[in-house]
């Protein structure tokens, strides 16, 4: 089985300057070719601790991919390093240097003496091309006398060194232009596929536990991950083709399914504003909120999906009690007697925003997301929620933990809301 | 000097299932107290690679930090792989125990038998509590016997391992909770003080190349960062106490400050909801949003802040034209010839939210968010905005890159709409 190593290099990273999104776009990439890879390392522009880190991803893979310090400066060390690690001369490619000189030429800028240093490759290198910037990387197949020059444990295994240039973009286009293709000729007999299924209105333990008997299979294998308010169960199976993996892992991903019910709310990409917009475009029917103290959060995810114009046109935001009792009639009584946070005020917003948008369903959320503001009666956390139809409201109360903070219970809110909605439209009964 | 390396745990991110953000927040935070770190670490849930990670980790470092494989779940890896280093016991704690069963009561739901685990901690370690889940960490001490028992260089030199869940939320809460005065007071000896000038309305090269001649100064240091359509001056300045190294920063701080002028917008955590919140406030003035393409994220991101009850009452998303129409009267006239997304209609907008609400200002967003609805005359990113008071009445167009995505189109149009609140109340001069 062969197994890679992701190496991202630069101070930047371990000052906490920036995220790594490179290891994971390229972890992605190995699982999808059924590349295993056991670790990710960080290192800074340090030369010594660069070629301790490659010696030691070496003894433990097969290849090992790289991302950043390919640049100009006297800081980039990427290529002088493995050039050293194995004692091999640098090289002045010709052609590296040819297009290096034409990118500058393209922009009409003469091009600093210092890009010079980017042509350069270890001898018996290939050059990775990176048609978007000037830092192309190195494609470096090594044997058994140089691996043993190096010091790397049984080094009569072929490894493999690819690096790339830290900047996302020119790292993605040189993987998809060249390197992927590389590695699929190399290594692809084996392919993975999976899929994620998406979880609502139960935690990873309580979800870990419905599933105890399937956790230990390992073909496909199946694992719960916990979200914001909700949790997923990712099931991964290995295959010669991606059908087959797929046909590997459907009694698993059906199984589940059955037995999850309501729980189960959606695949890999899908969120709740996701599934809900397309069940409402599926029964040709429109929402509108009234929001208080989500105060436009459940509105703004219901319209991050694009499209959603055809099933909201109109949802408000009404923070105050006044604004509740003049756009919403809210009768004033309730808002003096029961006051905002409470069913009666919850019902009433419901059934009133659905007759000013003229909507099908009409949904509200008012609560108190802290942290000021809670009492002894109603704390921090305590929301209520109600779904009005033409002719059916439903209403409920949730208590959602102070600890999850003012952005927590609000978005947790929000969820809640869109889950009623999802819960009406694929089983009605639940709601009771 | 002290030195510290993190360690990511979990398969999932070797998976490429997800971007490990952690490293980036706990390296950063280090950076700060003037804690060195030379390695990032990521490793799957495997005893063995999780204990190999350890050792090495903690052969080149005094302090490891680890995030991830805290859960209830057999993957959950992280506390039985230290034990089983040092040859350790787990211990039940109670107290942990207590406390998680104290979160499943608080949510009326039977704690799982799986939860019990999370209360184990290896002898001689301390518990780190974790306000907002069930996951504690742990913060160990190690001292030479211990480091002998693990083979781990010079274990004459005193280790620390702390641990934290993998939920970037949790462990957040528990950095600031416990963590970092732990650290502080341990190793605070050599001082950073840092702050960020954040900058609306200028990019990160030009914001460079208004600084350069600050930018090669080695204390202070100054580097700029490019937000989400915003920028950012980071000052960091090292002395042997906090105010002496603040004192070392302060000139240049205020020369920013000054040369900058209006593209500067506040400090450190502040963002452009809590500036404009803070000034409202200042100014006894209440604010309205009549949103359409932001589809309430300006409102959500104005109630972000707490206490915002006092500055915002009344938020309207009017989707569609006829919600433009019947609840904010826009002229169908101007529905039908100029289109929805127009000048004329963001005005009509602004005034008219702004009289539905009572608020002093009243501000529209219309625009195209895209991926779909764009034209030639009206391309995805097009966005017009409206600003009214009760003696004024400002409006803008911006047309944003449609390449920001749907996504970064709505978070930029809310941010401008926002700035517009701020600029108003500083110096109205400059909305022109």
């Amino acid at each position: 089985m062969v197994s890679a190593e992701i190496i991202s290099i630069g101070t930047e990273l371990l000052l906490g300057q920036i995220v790594d999104t490179n290891s994971q776009f390229l972890s992605s990439e190995l699982a999808a070719l059924g590349i295993d890879c056991y670790f990710h390392s960080t290192v800074g522009d340090n030369p010594e601790r660069i070629m301790q880190t490659f010696k030691l991803a070496l003894d433990r893979a097969d290849i090992v991919i790289t991302t950043g310090g390919l640049g100009p400066t006297a800081d980039d060390l990427t290529i002088e390093c493995i050039a050293d690690l194995f004692a091999s001369p640098l090289i002045l490619d010709k052609e590296a240097l040819e297009l290096i000189q034409r990118f500058f030429r393209q922009r009409n800028i003469n091009m600093p003496k210092s890009n010079e240093k980017q042509a350069l490759r270890p001898q018996g290198a290939d050059i990775l091309p990176n048609p978007m910037g000037t830092a192309p990387g190195v494609i470096w197949q090594l044997e058994t006398e140089l691996l043993t020059r190096a010091n790397i444990i049984n080094p009569e295994k072929t490894r493999y060194i690819i690096t790339f240039p830290g900047v996302p973009s020119e790292m993605k286009v040189m993987w998809k232009a060249t390197a992927h293709d590389f590695l699929s000729q190399k290594f692809g007999d084996k392919t993975v596929w999976s899929c994620e299924l998406k979880h609502y209105g139960i935690g990873e333990s309580a979800l870990a536990e419905k599933y105890a008997h399937l956790l230990h299979l390992a073909n496909p294998t199946i694992a719960p991950y916990a979200g914001t308010g909700e949790c997923r169960l990712r099931i991964t199976a290995k295959a010669q083709t991606k059908t087959e993996a797929q046909k590997l892992a459907e009694p698993i991903v059906n199984e589940i399914k059955n037995k999850s019910g309501i729980l189960f709310y959606g695949l890999d990409n899908e969120n709740l504003e996701s599934v809900v917009g397309k069940m409402l475009i599926e029964h040709n029917m429109t929402v509108s909120f009234a929001e208080s103290c989500t105060g436009g959060l459940a509105s703004k995810r219901l319209t991050d999906i694009s499209g959603s114009s055809k099933y909201t046109k109109l949802n408000v935001v009404t923070y105050s009690n006044d604004a509740k009792h003049e756009l919403l009639h809210v009768d004033q009584k309730i808002l003096d007697i029961e006051g905002a946070v409470s069913d009666e005020c919850a019902k009433a917003m419901a059934q009133s925003v659905r007759q000013l948008s003229k909507a099908d369903i009409g949904v509200s959320i008012t609560g108190i997301a802290g942290p000021d503001g809670g009492s002894a009666e109603k704390p921090v956390g305590l929301v209520y929620f109600a779904l009005a139809t033409n002719d059916f409201i439903y209403s409920k109360k949730v208590t959602f933990p102070p600890s999850l903070g003012r952005d927590g219970i609000r978005y947790r809110s929000a969820s809640e809301a869109l889950n009623m909605i999802r819960v009406l439209l694929l089983d009605p009964k639940h709601l009771a």
